[in-house]
């Protein structure tokens, strides 16, 4: 007696092709044909072109939020058409992630590292022709499928040393040698309401306990959430993305200190 | 023998989180997680920031094609982090509607009185940690799912009486004293094409026969559909959101008028 | 012994509505009342409102995706509320296309002849009330959900003559009389990147072996991929929607050649 095909994991997309725009459209397609029924699941498609920040800060703040098992599917690929590689990990929690081997895989650090990473290679479960500006549709949704069918990460291709790949786009903040408690961040990302995400993780906030964060001169207090400070007045919080943000009430802090990727922001 | 799980009721999202975002993407997977293999259906993400008259608009234009079960999930909330209460209403019809007691409800008023309205204040329905800038995430999110597995809304904290609730974002439209037959209605939103949509119910149009709609000396007379007046021309019609919208034909009212919400229509 | 429901075919989306705007919303509640548990595949929702020639091609670009079989249900509708057709086809491989009969079919011509086409003028499948302003809910997604549950087009309305509908919105690519190996094709489409997208088939780039498109004096060299090119600098490839698309590698085509839909590109 036949077994019943089992069901596919749930799959979560993860692009920067644009809202509703006619790839991600091609991809969902793709998946529909190769994984019948399989539930997809858009993390997000409204990422700036190519920025890899924005993408690792949605993937670090979504992952606690996956379903389990599934499998994470995540094409910012400003590689695409050349000789970079796409990689597929396998995770403890059942997590599997396809993605560019372009640092996006530096969201997962906390996870530690994946049971199984490989290479993605065998042509097999590509489309049977591949465009060279396409590989969201060509060859990650396919494979996304296959993963989602229950296919081992080995039989992709070849087993990659997680360090052999692109590491994070941004540094890690620095720790003044003197007491380590004042800190050396970034600005990494600017959202739609102009807020400053660094790249300080929440638990750093927390381990340090952190007061305030300092842009030139404008200093930022460290607060649970926006309604304690007053309209227009600067505030620092954890933002949902799990990163300390730099926000001013209801107006623009990129606009009112010029920071952008890159600004240094120092914390107390 | 156990019984099979019941299949979850579909959840209707609608959100001012924008397209595709990240912070909609976090929501649907909390989703998935807490209620596997619900159906999740996207009303709208586009509206403007905070706009909670756009939200009632929306919630307007389509409570009659909610699919009946249902659970409707509400966040457009610029109250999150300050005191606001969170509701949950059961109507007659099976539609559940979890949303900020922050005028939103008045969009179902039409419906009657719900069966059940209560306080959202259970914790236990919550994720462990809330994020006092993300309830759609930490509250609303897993408190929809509990609602589409069956959850009766009482579990989830007090009653509330309707009367407490924050009243609808715009007043109703006015009626001169002399005849019944003038009416003051105001602009409460812009459309992407720079329609201006009223205040005035469809029902109302229909019920006081009016003729036509004046801002300041421009006349739009009452038509079926656009067709019928010359190309940027002025006409009133009941649009898709169930309200009277005035519009030049392929031109934008807002820019020839200069009218925004809250500026005042005269109708006949 | 009554049958069990059968499962309804897939159904695929593409408006020019807006991504994530309500009246999207409001398709997909309708067509979840109607077809309950129907997948509804969004193919795009960003198309520039009646842009025709958009909506062609990302049907065009689409159509070898779509799962077979399915409902693909097309609303760009420059013409709705007046007296346009809507029109119902299913093709041999299974897949149904509902669209307005305004030039949107032609995009699949290369399947061949439909096996059946009909004008939609059974108003017993449409909802009861129709606004003539939003036929997208109340005729496309109702009459989508019946042929997702196997309704035959047939039951739809009369037989259509494929030859009386619209023909497609741009011009075949015209051969020079004397040795058939230089085109004059037109630019159809603008994409967000300003790649200038033609009416040339890929089919026709390798039939011809074309070398190189012309914009006035600007050459585009055909080549596979964008990295095959400097930054900058000129390139023409076979794009995603299946056709050959005009670029500067990273930079935007139409802003520097000033090139619109109409443009004329001389190919050889």
């Amino acid at each position: 007696m036949p077994k019943p095909p089992k069901k596919p994991l749930p799959v979560v997309l993860l692009t920067d092709f644009g809202p509703h725009s006619p790839y991600v459209g091609q991809m969902k397609l793709v998946l529909e044909r190769a994984a019948p029924g399989a539930r997809v699941i858009d993390l997000a498609h409204d990422l700036p072109a190519h920025d890899l920040a924005a993408a690792v800060l949605v993937l670090s703040g979504a992952q606690r939020y996956l379903p389990e098992p599934c499998v994470l599917c995540a094409v910012v690929d400003p590689g695409v058409g050349s000789a970079r590689r796409i990689v597929a990990a396998r995770f403890a929690n059942g997590v599997r992630v396809l993605c560019p081997g372009n640092g996006l895989l530096a969201a997962f650090a906390p996870r530690g590292r994946p049971q199984a990473l490989h290479a993605v290679t065998n042509k097999r479960h590509f489309l049977p022709e591949v465009s060279p500006v396409f590989h969201g549709r060509d060859v990650f949704a396919p494979v996304a499928a296959a993963l989602a069918q229950g296919l081992d990460p080995k039989v992709l291709g070849p087993r990659v040393d997680l360090s052999s790949l692109a590491p994070a786009p941004w540094p890690a903040p620095k720790f003044s040698k003197r007491d380590g408690t004042v800190m050396a961040g970034q600005v990494v990302h600017t959202d739609r309401f102009g807020n400053l995400v660094t790249n300080v993780p929440a638990y750093e906030v927390r381990a340090r306990k952190l007061r305030e964060a300092r842009i030139g001169r404008l200093v930022f207090p460290l607060r649970e959430h926006y309604a304690e400070v007053a309209v227009a007045k600067p505030v620092a919080l954890v933002g949902s993305y799990g990163f300390l943000e730099l926000a001013l009430r209801e107006r623009s802090a990129a606009a009112r200190t010029g920071a952008k990727a890159g600004t240094k922001v120092i914390l107390r």
